[in-house]
């Protein structure tokens, strides 16, 4: 089932940098993971953003709310999420 | 190029039923022609919304806007437009 | 799975009397065949408003774009959708 | 008497970690306990958001702000209140 | 109880102007039989707007509801409520 | 002359509590002494916020600045002031 | 006692030439008079906007409500209003 | 050439109280040396705000932002500007 | 003097086509018009959107405000407009 | 390819000041460069505020996202990116 979802990123200015830069290695790798196993379906940077555009494929709405809550820049995130359906108009097979 | 474009339709309730059945054929038609060519790259519907998310590859902005601008629904539709980047962190060959 | 839906509902001023009174009344058995079928899992009307709130339960985001769009009053409405989760906190069995 | 109530949770980030634990795990006694009155009738949480929608049975608006105002995470929250009433259309007996 | 209700009013600049009067006069009467009873507590103008300020004294949502489904300006109206409480710092006895 | 004031309080978290309990309270005593006089004519808590709905009757604009200006709180409040008017339905003598 | 009101016109498109160029013309002698009688004491347009920002110095809330609400444009107007006070750093003895 | 600002003015709640007094200090003899040439036309405080409406009449864009970027408490404001014409109603002469 | 516009057009869709033609055949001749005189010395479509951003290089907010008045389109536009200063940091003789 | 940016600068009140010059240095040498390379098309300030207009022209939506990037006012700006296109009356060679 297919999600789309937008992070917006805001780490304070005056954290730490070194820690600043761990967090954001644990995301990559975190989200990495998840691309993988196709849980993660697509992964934008909007253009002059800190921000994300994602599109998820997961089970249920459970799933999705472990998967962003286990975000190690959740905590620094704004989310906002939207369901979405396969377009009567697509002609995509991995559009669904 | 990558573009995030977020397609909301209002179509008047007063307008004559076949001649808007014409016309979303007509969209249709046009739609899938350019997912074919691979310039309209995503397109989902948001659920509970007579709203899209499509995801465009295209040459520049010349091209994109040649193209929502050619869309038979375009006047009866409100658009924002966001360009994408491809996200460092993406896997996928086919995110850029 | 859950949704929790806001509809408001709009019908011109100029509308039929009588063909508005027949869309109420189809939309009310539509709304009643959903809830025995445990589907439409909530519904209360928010105070002083032509709005509801409503809670879905239903298979997927499929499902639920299916039954928002078959309502008969659909083309008169604005709605919202927002994914919802068990929480951590609740003890009720029906809530999930 | 029913409300639809919607928090927002906003933990400051350099708060003290266990007193923050404490203060969720009294909140969620403190939930529970009002589950079991039947006081909170219903608790979701927003997919992606440190965020629930609630539903409230009390007795009128004096009880209402006091269970509110004795959450122990009402310092960090966000709370939006609206009255409910029953849906004409609704045929569950719970929903009044 | 108490409740704050704003009240806007738009009526269509073509509706027939002897049809808007009589509304209006039925409005009126329906407002003061309805401060007579205790029911409509206050009633303001809001300075330069078609608009109001009320405070209503009902047994609860559904008795509120019904009074503002009755007023005969209701379509042409937009309608936010709010739950009073009676202050803590409040020294008069007809302010609860 | 009336006018509607909404006050939304924001005392920071991390103010000394004791120095808080002494503002709350000579706000009280600032709101009473005014409520005594007739200039603070009414006072409501919103359900769920740290806020209020208060009507003040004072000579002027510069007498309304003058107290709000004097509130205890006054550093930690949002203010929206509107001029009100006595409604042509109102039959209440207290309503102007 | 001085009040900031900003008025925003929007005549329908489809309104008879003849008649809105009568209005605008009765507009214009009434907003006059009241200028020559020292009520209405500051006129600006907006640049770009069919739009004034407006000073009155009227006696309280009842006189600026009856002149706004006499304004030939009323109906077509949306209308804010601000109540001012003098400013303390002010110099001038026409700003109060 | 005319210009309407307003000002709305936030001082941290921690800043050290005798330095914002000096700066409150310089900030009137800094206006009232504009207002004594002319420059800064109006200043009015809106009720129940630490805001201003200030209209300034200057030589052109480069002067204002001159004027508004050397204010004592510029740090502190939030400032929206709005140019301004002649009002073709107006019948006084120094509102141009 | 440079002023930043935003226009947005909206022709309402049952206009009579071969008028909207000409009315925008003539908004072009006047618009090419005032480019060849320098007065509209930057002019872009936003992608996606029946909208343009302009920069005006004029005497003063009184031509601004005529030459904006006197767009063909004018009627059917939503307009914003922001003065503009040469920036400190340009280097372009032409940006200011 | 064109792209219009606003830039809102929101340094905090507490950084270094020496710290806060150097930025800015930097920002105005690191902005010079990409003018005098072509790619930082137009820059204004905007009257009265913190904040500038850009046009750019670069290649592509990544030559973009790494110029904004890379800005040594970065970290405090909020930044809000359209992408533009050659408006059909323009005469400009040097708009497209």
């Amino acid at each position: 089932m297919l999600y789309h979802v937008r992070m917006d990123v805001n780490i304070p200015l005056d954290i730490d940098k070194q820690k600043a830069e761990e967090i954001k290695a644990t995301e990559k790798a975190y989200s990495q993971e998840l691309q993988k196993q196709g849980k993660w379906r697509h992964l934008w940077r909007i253009s002059g953003q800190y921000s994300n555009i994602s599109i998820f494929d997961v089970e249920n709405n459970e799933e999705l709310h472990s998967i962003l809550q286990g975000l190690p820049l959740y905590p620094f995130m704004n989310i906002e999420v939207m369901p979405l359906n396969r377009h009567p108009s697509s002609i995509r097979d991995d559009d669904s």
